[in-house]
C-alpha cells in the first residue's frame, strides 16, 4: 500500500467497537537495534479474537479504546535493526506473540508465559498483528524452512498450545488421552499429542461433524457427548470403554462444569486433567474426589519455547495442520467482518487464515 | 489378657454401630512367614475414625459389619514369621496402615497408596489396630530408635501425611507455604513444610486457639479466617499481605468452597494448592482463573515411604511431635467411647492417643 | 518331550563349562499360588548370555555351578497357581525376565531394577528360561494381543533397555539424539527413540553394515567411526555436522573410552549422555568439562515397568522389531552351540532366536 | 577517591600479569537505562581469581590483556538508569556475577547459566567488580535486607553454587550426603545443604583442620582422607560407616581421580554424584559401575536463579555464612597482593574479603 505521498503506508484492522473493524493507518513503534520490521502475510483468527470482536472483552482483558487484534502471524522480513544478526530481509518468519519483561522470576526461570509484564499481540491493551507490517523483537522470530508455508508459520501459534499442553502433562509413549472438545484447539492438541507419542487418543465433542474430522485426523476412538450436564455419568463410563485401559490425562478444551466433570472423573488414579478451555469462571465440580485419587489439575496459559519445535514438527511432517485451514480471505475492508463472522459462527470451520 | 482356658486373649475395640464400640476378642489371621505379632502400645484417634465412629461411613468407604477403627499405631514384636530377619521379638515399630497388592501397575510405578487393592486399618472392610494385638507384614513395620517413643512411632501415620503432601508439592527452602486449617493435619503439615526448609508459613483458621498453637509450632504469621463465603477477597489479601512476598504452595487441609477459593485466589501464578482435606464433594471454586496462571491442584491421598523419613526425622528431633498429644486415654471399655467424644470434640484437642 | 514315564519331561539348556552347553532334564519350582508354568516358545540371545557362555561370567556375575541362560522370552501358559485371575491356560505371554524382592525402599519406590535381591533369568546364580518350561509369578507374565508373535514377545526384553533408557533420558519430540553404536541395543535404543517422538537421530558405528540397517530402521544420519582414540575430536564435528543442531541427547551403547568421550564432549551445554553400552570398567573420558557444561551422565541398567508399553507399541506397529530377528535355531543339542556361535560372531546377526 | 580535576574517580585492580595487580583507573561503561552505578563495598577472592592472578588462566578462560577480577560483590547503589524502578540511590545489594543473552534456548528456558553469550564478572575478557565502582543491570542487583550485610551479601555468590548444587541433586530431607572436599565450596556446600533439609551429611578431606572447621558448621560425621589412589576402597567403607545408611548423593568438590572414584563407589545404587570441583579434566573413574546402578552424574556449572533465595536464608538465619570469613583487607595497592597470597595459602584461611 502506497501512501499519497509516495510512501509505503502501515495499515492495520482496528478494532472501533463491537463488531465494527477497519482498516486504517498504524504508526508503529520505531525499530530498535534488536528489532525488525515483518510485512505480514498470514494470518490466523482465534477464538480469543472472536470474543474481542463480538464483546470487546476475553477473560479479564478489556478493550477500552480502537486496537488491532490478530496474534496467529508469520511473514517476510522487511527491515533489520542494527544488532540483529539471526536475520535479513527477504527471510520467511513466524513470530512468538508475546512479549515478556525478562527481568522477573518467571522470566528468569524460563516460565515466562506467566510474566505480569507480558505484551501479547492483540490482548488488551497492546496492538496485534492483523497488520501489513509489525515491529517486533529479533529472538521472537523464527525463520521457516524452505518447505514450510507462510501459513504453517502462523499456525505455529495455536500448535503452541497444544505442544504447550502436552510438555506439562508430559505426554509420551505411556500416556493415553481423552480430549473433550474438538475445536481448533482440541484438534491441534490431537496432532500434538500423535506427536509426542501417545498411543490412544479418545475424543468427546457434541458436533458430529467435529468428530469425523478428529477421526480424519487421526483419532482412534471418537464420543459423541450430551450437553445434559446429568449424562456425565453415562459418559464416563462411555469414554472409559472406548479407551479401553486406564485415562491417563484428559485435556478440557472446553472448560465448563460438564467437561470438567467428565474429565476428572473419568481419569485414572495418579492421572493428570489438563485445563486449555476456560468457558466457565466459577466452576461446580467434583474436585475432592479427582484429588483422592490424586488426579491432578494442571493449568494451561498459552506457552513457552514452543516456536522451534513447532517449525521442527512441520518441517519433518511428524505434524501436518494444513487440513485445519478450511476458509481464507484476504485483508480487505470487504472481507474483514466477513472473516470474523465466518470464524464465529464454528460448524465446518475450524480455522479462519488472512492472505495479506 | 488371659482368656479363661489360660492362653492370652486377643481383643479389639469393634464397632458395632453408631458411636457403639465395645471391646470383644478378635480372630488374628494366621501369622505368614513374612508376617509378624505386634503388641499395640500407642494408637492415635483420626478423624477418620470419628467420622466412622459418628457416622459409620467415610468418604466412600460405609461400614457394613462389626469392624475395628484406627490406624495411627505402634507397638512392640511378640512373634516374627518364619521369613523375617529384620525384626526379632522385642523390637518396637510403628506400623504402616495399607497393605498394597504389590502386583499392579501403580505399586510397581511406586504409587502404592493409589492401589485399587489396597487393605487399609480401619478402612472398611479391613480391620484397624485399635487392638491388643496385630499381624502385619514385617516390611510394614518400622525400627523405632531408641529415643523416639511409641507414641510418636504412632504419630509417624498423620505425620506421613504431612510429609507426602511435601513431597507432592516439592516443598524446598524456595517455597513459601500458605496452610489452611490449623487442625491435626494442618499442625503437622506446619511441622513436615518446615522440616522440608520452607521459609515463610502462614496459617489461617477459624479458631483463633489453634491459631495460638500454630504460633507456638512455628508458624511465621496467622490469620484468622471469617466463616463468610463472600469475605474470600478480604481474606486473600490477608494472607498476601501476611506472607509479604508470593505464596508458591498452599495447603487446603479442610476442603470446603471457600477455603479452596482461597487457596486458588491466593497462590501465585505458576504455584501449586495442595489438596489434604476434603470436606466438600462437589466444590464450587474458581478453578480456571487458576489454571489461567497455571496454579496447579494437587490431589494428596495418604502418603507412601514414608515411615523411613518420619522415623528419621523423629530421631534428629528435626520434629517434635510431642506437643500434639494433648489427650490419653486407657484401652478399657470405660475410657474407649470418652476417647472418641474428646476427639470429636475439637477445641483444645489437637491428639487423643491410647496407650495399650 | 516325553519321559521314560510318559511324563512329559522339563528340559533345560545347561552352561557346564566354557562354549558348554547341554539339554538336560531341570526340576521346576513347585508352581505357588499366584505362579504361572509357562512352555517356552520363543527365546532370544542376549549379548550378556554369549558372555556367559565364553568365559563363565559377565560383570560382576561369575557362574560358579551348571546354570540356565538365556532372559528374552515368550510362551504358552500351561498351568495357573490357585491365586491367578489374570491367565489362563493356553494365553500367550511374554515375560519380564526379574523378580525383585518387592520389600526394600527401591521396590517401594518403584526403582525394582536396582533392587539388590533381584532374581533376574539366567544371571549367576538365577537359573535362565532356555528351557521348554519355567515357572514365574503371573505378574510378571504380560498377555500378547492377537497381533503381536512370541518372538516379538520375546523382543520385548531388549526393547526394555531402550524404553528404559528413553524414558529416564526423558526423551521427546524435542530432544534429537545421538546412537553410539549400531548392535542390537543401538538399532532397538534407535527404534524406541523415534516412539518417543525424537525428531533427528543421528547413528555412530565402526561397521558400516550395522550403518546400514540403521540407516533402514530410521537413522536420519549415520557416521562411520574411526577406532583411533586420537580421532574423537574430527568424530564430534562429524557428529555435530551430520546433526545441524544441538545434541540433547547421546546414548552410548558401547562403553568405551572412545565412545564415551565422543557422547560427553559431542552434547550440548545442559543435554544428557546415557550410558547404556559398559564395555570398560575404569574408564578415562572427559568428564569434568562435560560436567562444566552441566552435561549429565545417566545410567541405565535393564529396566522398570516397561512390558506393558513395549506389547502396545508391538501391537499399534509404532515398533517393528521383526528386521532384527535375523537367525533362527531350534531347541536341540545339535543347534544349540551354533546359535550361541552365530550371536558371538556379530556381523549382519542381530538377534539369534530360538524356537521352541 | 577523587580525580585530579576533582572528579570522583573509578579505580580498579588490575591484573597485568602473573601476580602482577595495581590498582589503577578504569573507565565504566556508560549507564543505559536498565542500569544501575554500584559502590562496591564488599568483594570476597574466590578460587578461580587466584587461579588467574597465578597462572594467567583458569579452566578454559585464559587472560589475554590487562583485566580486572573478582565476582564475589555487594555494595551501594549511587546512581540508576533512567527507566530503573526497583532500586534507589543509597539501597545496599549484592551482585549476579553473569549477565546472559536473554534470547538464546538457554536463557529462554531458564538455564541462563549456560548461554554461550555470558558475561561474567572477572572471567576473560569480562572485566570483574575489584573496583570502587561497577555499573551493573539493575535486575541483577538485589536489595539486602537491615539485618544482612554487605559482606554477607558478597557471599551470595559462593553461597550460590551450593544452593544450585542442591537444587540441581534434589536436597531434601530424605538425602543423605557425602561431601568431599571441606575448603570453601564444600562447606558452603554443607550449609546449603543443611538448610535444604539433608538429615546427615559426612564430608572428607584430607586437612584435619578443615573437618573441624567442618564438625563446628554441623557436619555429623567427618573422615579424614589419605592422598593414596591405593586407599579408595577403604575410604568407600569409612564414608559408608560413618554414614550408617546409604548415601544418597555425594558432592565432588575437588574433582580429581580419586574424589570422584571415591563418590562413584560409595553412592548407592540410584543416588546422585554431584561434580563442583573439576581439578582433573581428563579423568580415569569407574565410570561404568556406577552407571549399572544408576548412579547418575550431575554436572554444576555456577548458578541460575539464587540469589532471592540466598538473601532469604541469610535473613532468616538459617545460614550463617560469618564464619566463613576469616581474613579481611583492605583495597589498597599494598594490601591486593597480599589478600591474594593469603587466599592462594588455604590452610585455616577459608574466604579473603576486601572492605573497600
Amino acid at each position: 500500500m502506497e501512501g499519497k505521498d509516495g510512501k509505503e503506508e502501515n495499515m492495520a484492522a482496528w478494532l472501533l467497537g463491537i463488531e465494527n473493524l477497519k482498516i486504517q493507518p498504524i504508526v508503529l513503534p520505531p525499530l530498535g537495534p534488536h528489532d525488525v520490521k515483518v510485512g505480514i502475510k498470514a494470518l490466523g483468527i482465534c477464538g480469543s479474537d472472536v470474543h474481542h470482536f463480538k464483546t470487546m472483552r476475553c477473560a479479564n482483558f478489556i478493550v477500552k479504546k480502537p486496537m488491532v487484534l490478530g496474534h496467529e502471524c508469520a511473514g517476510v522480513i522487511e527491515e533489520v535493526g542494527s544488532e540483529v544478526k539471526s536475520l535479513k530481509v527477504g527471510d520467511r518468519v513466524a513470530l512468538e506473540a508475546g512479549i515478556s519483561c525478562r527481568q522477573c522470576n518467571l522470566c528468569k526461570e524460563g516460565r515466562y508465559n506467566l510474566c505480569p509484564q507480558m505484551k501479547f499481540f492483540g490482548s488488551p491493551p497492546t496492538n496485534g498483528a492483523l497488520a501489513n507490517k509489525v515491529v517486533h523483537p529479533a529472538y521472537l522470530c523464527f525463520k521457516l524452512p524452505e518447505n514450510v508455508s507462510l501459513e504453517e508459520g502462523a499456525m505455529c501459534e495455536p500448535l503452541s498450545v497444544g505442544v504447550h499442553a502436552c510438555r506439562r502433562a508430559n505426554v509420551s509413549p505411556d500416556t493415553n488421552i481423552l480430549i473433550i472438545g474438538a475445536g481448533p484447539i482440541g484438534l491441534i492438541t490431537l496432532l500434538a499429542a500423535r506427536a509426542f507419542g501417545a498411543p490412544r487418543i479418545v475424543i468427546v465433542d457434541v458436533d458430529d461433524c467435529r468428530l469425523s474430522i478428529a477421526k480424519s485426523l487421526g483419532a482412534d476412538k471418537t464420543v459423541i457427548a450430551s450437553t445434559n450436564i446429568e449424562d456425565i455419568g453415562i459418559e464416563v463410563e462411555q469414554v472409559q470403554q472406548a479407551m479401553g485401559t486406564g485415562i491417563d490425562v484428559s485435556f478440557d478444551c472446553v472448560g465448563l462444569n460438564k467437561t470438567m466433570s467428565t474429565a476428572l472423573n473419568a481419569t485414572r488414579s495418579g492421572g493428570k486433567v489438563c485445563l486449555i478451555g476456560l468457558a466457565q469462571t466459577q466452576t461446580t465440580v467434583p474436585l475432592t474426589p479427582a484429588a483422592a485419587r490424586e488426579v491432578d489439575v494442571i493449568g494451561i496459559f498459552r506457552y513457552r519455547n514452543t516456536w522451534p519445535l513447532c517449525i521442527e514438527m512441520l518441517r519433518t511432517g511428524k505434524i501436518d495442520l494444513k487440513p485445519l485451514i478450511t476458509h481464507r480471505f484476504g485483508f480487505s475492508q470487504k472481507e474483514l467482518e466477513e472473516a470474523f463472522e465466518t470464524s464465529a459462527h464454528g460448524g465446518n470451520c475450524i480455522k479462519v487464515m488472512f492472505n495479506l
